[in-house]
C-alpha cells in the first residue's frame, strides 16, 4: 500500500499525510478556528530520515499539542551540480517512521507545487552571511533555504521549529530571517547527532562506499583535535592568571587540516572557518570567553561532508 | 493632546494606536485565541492620508470584523536622493481621520524596531519586475516595497489586504510575492481616486506649487488622449470584420508624449509604458481583447508623479 499511500494524501496510522499544500491548509484554518491555541512543532526535512532528525521529532513531541513535519527535497538549494536528481527519496518509509514517533501531520507536496509555473520571488539573505565559509561554498544555496524556510513558516504557521546545528550556517541564518520577517516562531536549534564514532548523520552519510565510511569519523576528528588545543588555554587560565586569554584561528585550521591531510580518503579540504557563534562572521583570534563555531566541509571520495562543533 | 496620543501606544476615539510591534502582537495573539473567526483587514500606508487611502479603508470596513491600518514611511522603498526626509508625516491628524471612518487599529511603528540593528534580510522581487519601467526609474524600490509587505502581512496576519491600483506595478508585485511566499492573505486592489480633474490622488501631490498643481492634470489627460486612440479600436470592431485587431505600442506612446510635452511645467519624462495587465512585462502590440496597462512617470517641476490607466 505504500505507493497508493504516498502518491496522494491519506493516512499512514494515525498519521495524515499531504500532498498538497491546500489539504495541509484545509487541516491548519480548522484548527486555528476549533483549538486556536494548540501548539504546533514543525520540523523541516528534506527525507530520507536519520535520528539526527528524530532526535529534533522527539524534541517537537515534547513541546507540543501537535507536530509536523514536511518532506521536501528543495531544488532552490541545491547547485546546477549538486546531488538534487540523487538525493535519496523514500517517503513511504519516512512516513512510517514518523507515524511511530506520533507525528500528527506530514507535508510533502511536490516541487511544482510548491514552486509554481510563474515564481520568481527569493528571499535574499544577509550579504554577510553569503560571504560565509558555507555561503561560498555553496552559492546560492542560503538564498534557497530562507526562501523554503519563509514557505513552511506561512504555510504551516507553527508555534515553534526545529533544526540541526550540524547546519550551523542555515541555523544562524534561519534565526535572522525569522526575526528580520518578523515570522512569529519560535527557532530551536538542537545538537548534533552523531553515530558511535564520531560522525556526524546525514543524509549524505548513505553515498559513503564501505571503506570512505570508515574514514570519515575523520572529520570529527580534526575537530576534536583542534578543541583540545582550546581546552588547553581553558586549563592553562585556570591559575586565572592572563587577561582574556585567547588562540590565533591560524592555530586552529592547522590542527583541522594535518588530521584530514592524514586521511588518504580525503579527496578535497572545500573549508576550514573559524567563526563568531552569532553572526558566523570570520574571527581572527577566538577569546576563550566569547567562543567560536569551528566548521569544515570536505569530500570524502566523491561526498561532501560537513561538520562543527562550538568551542 | 496629539502629541502625548502618538509618541507612544494609546486610543484615539476607539481606534487603538500602536507606536510598538509587540503592542500590536499582544492584541493580535489575543483577538486569535479568543475570536479565531474574526476577519481582518489590512490597509497598509505611508501616512499623510488623502481620499485614496480613504476609499481603501472603507472598502475594507465594508469587507471585515475589524480594520487595522499601518502608517509607516518605508526607508528601504525610498532612494539614496529620493524624498524619504521630506515625505509628510501627521500621525496625529492621520488617526484622527482613520477613527472618524471606524478603523479599529493602527500600527505605526518607528523605523528602528522595524528595521532591527541587525536588519539584513530582503525580498528579491523578480528580476523581470525589477526590470520594468517603474523598477528602472527607481532601483530597490520594489525590494523596498515587498519586504515591508511581507514583514506587515506576518506581523498583522490579515485575512484581506487593500492596495490601490494608482501604484500598478506595486500591485503585480505585492500579488506575486503573496502567491510565491504563500502568504495567507487575500490582495484587493482598487480604483484609483482622482479629483475633478482627473489628477490622480498622491501624498506627493502636496509638493506641487499652485502653478504645477494647475498643470498636473495633465498626466491623465495625457494617458486618456491614449486611450481614445484605443476606444476607436474598439469602435472600428463594431462589425466585427477585423480578426484579433490591435494598436501598436509606439501610436499609444506617441499621443501621452506629446500631450505631456505640450504642457511646459513638465520637466522631464521618466517613462511611458505599455504592458501585460498580469506580468507588466512590455506588449509590442495591444490588442483588444487583452487589453494592456497604460502607465507613465513624469516631473512637474522637482515633483514625481505616476499614473496609469487600464486599456
Amino acid at each position: 500500500m505504500a505507493t497508493a499511500i504516498t502518491s496522494r494524501s491519506g493516512h499512514v496510522g494515525k498519521l495524515a499525510l499531504h500532498r498538497t499544500i491546500a489539504s495541509f491548509r484545509d487541516w491548519r484554518r480548522a484548527v486555528g478556528l476549533s483549538r486556536p491555541d494548540t501548539t504546533i512543532g514543525l520540523v523541516p526535512t528534506m527525507g530520507a530520515l536519520h535520528e539526527g532528525h528524530l532526535a529534533l521529532v522527539r524534541q517537537a513531541r515534547r513541546d507540543n499539542d501537535v507536530v509536523v513535519a514536511s518532506i521536501f527535497v528543495n531544488p532552490a538549494q541545491f547547485g546546477p551540480h549538486e546531488d538534487l536528481e540523487r538525493y535519496p527519496r523514500q517517503l513511504a518509509q519516512d512516513s512510517r517512521v514518523l507515524a511511530d514517533l506520533g507525528v500528527d501531520h506530514v507535508l510533502a507536496p511536490d516541487a511544482d507545487m510548491v514552486y509554481g509555473q510563474h515564481h520568481t520571488t527569493y528571499i535574499d539573505p544577509q550579504a554577510s552571511l553569503r560571504k560565509t565559509a558555507e555561503g561560498q561554498s555553496r552559492p546560492g544555496h542560503f538564498r534557497g533555504v530562507a526562501t523554503i524556510v519563509t514557505k513552511l513558516f506561512n504555510i504551516v504557521q507553527p508555534t515553534n521549529a526545529y533544526f540541526g546545528q550540524k547546519d550551523a550556517a542555515q541555523c544562524v541564518l534561519i534565526r535572522r530571517v525569522t526575526e528580520d520577517l518578523n515570522l512569529d516562531v519560535t527557532v530551536h536549534v538542537l545538537d548534533t547527532v552523531r553515530d558511535a564514532d564520531g560522525l556526524a548523520l546525514s543524509s549524505r552519510n548513505a553515498y559513503l562506499t564501505e571503506s570512505e565510511r570508515r574514514a570519515a569519523p575523520v572529520v570529527y576528528q580534526a575537530l576534536t583535535n583542534a578543541r583540545s588545543l582550546f581546552q588547553q588555554l581553558e586549563n592553562d587560565d585556570d591559575d586565572g592568571g592572563r587577561e582574556n586569554p585567547c588562540i590565533d584561528r591560524d592555530a586552529l585550521v592547522h590542527v583541522v587540516r594535518a588530521t584530514l591531510a592524514a586521511e588518504p580518503l580525503v579527496s578535497e579540504i572545500q573549508y576550514v572557518a573559524v567563526d563568531c557563534k552569532a553572526t558566523l562572521q570570520p574571527l581572527e583570534h577566538v577569546h576563550l570567553k566569547q567562543g567560536a563555531v569551528l566548521s569544515l566541509a570536505c569530500k570524502i571520495g566523491n561526498v561532501r561532508l560537513i561538520d562543527n562543533i562550538i568551542l
